[in-house]
């Protein structure tokens, strides 16, 4: 993360943390962290985290909402030469928005066995009749990716839990 | 459409015109000319139309801008029960946003060889892993909705041709 001056380097590793940052934001509202950070250039041009329930939005995912934000920060439909780096293996929806938005590469944290649409149960990368093609890096920060989502989940058990016994006794 | 009794008969084809005028709408604006409704019980829930360009949003496709209407309208992201009606077969976003949104069935007028993801470029109906299945009805006034795009292709094609002979002139 550091070249030898101390200088901060932007690569993957730096931007998928800031994803991690924004999937932490929707933990926090009780929402599953998943976090996506569009970047141009090596400058950061939107961010996004899961709003779903809070939103009772099913299409409010990290990835659409941070890909509206781009484009309406840029007055355009077309995201090209963009990257998106997002925590978690886009599903159906947002691996097809990724795509519409001509978004140049995805760039994905851990893979998700229930609707990871870039290589899992299907891949949206390698569709042919689709008109715009997308580079996808995955296993960026997988660990920490996974954590965070597996903490949620365990942390949502253990309250659950707790209130059973609460009504129990 | 009609009973004996001069009765209208809320079928697929009735859905599927007032999905056609949605998509009229869109033509008027200089869009793609795609509509949607959302029907839950025999009652339309939300309409939508495709405002990609005026809003430069590739998520703006008309059953994104219908489901998100729909749930703003029950307040919920479950539309459980509900039909989507659609002039032309999902693009992958849209058909991942209506398994997303738990939508029961989907019927779609014309097929979309550039796109279509429900059966033409491949088929969200029938991807193992994913936990919740969608039904699919195809070719429901498939003519009128291939008609009302290959017009509105074609009126932009000939604008194009008086432009160009316009400037030559």
């Amino acid at each position: 993360m550091c070249d030898g001056f101390g200088i901060m380097l932007k690569d993957d590793s730096y931007f998928m943390k800031l994803a991690l940052n924004e999937a932490n934001k929707a933990s926090l509202k009780d929402e599953v962290p998943v976090g996506a950070i569009i970047v141009k250039d090596g400058m950061v041009l939107a961010k996004g985290h899961n709003l779903k329930e809070s939103k009772n939005d099913p299409t409010a995912h990290a990835e659409i909402i941070a890909i509206k934000k781009a484009c309406k920060k840029i007055k355009s439909w077309r995201l090209n030469g963009c990257k998106i780096y997002v925590t978690i293996e886009p599903c159906p929806m947002c691996a097809g928005a990724i795509i519409a938005s001509r978004i140049e590469e995805v760039v994905y944290g851990v893979s998700d066995e229930k609707g990871g649409s870039f290589g899992t149960i299907l891949n949206l990368s390698n569709v042919s009749g689709l008109n715009h093609k997308v580079n996808v890096k995955s296993n960026v920060l997988a660990n920490e990716c996974s954590m965070i989502i597996k903490s949620y989940f365990k942390n949502k058990r253990e309250v659950k839990k707790c209130k059973k016994l609460t009504q129990a006794s």
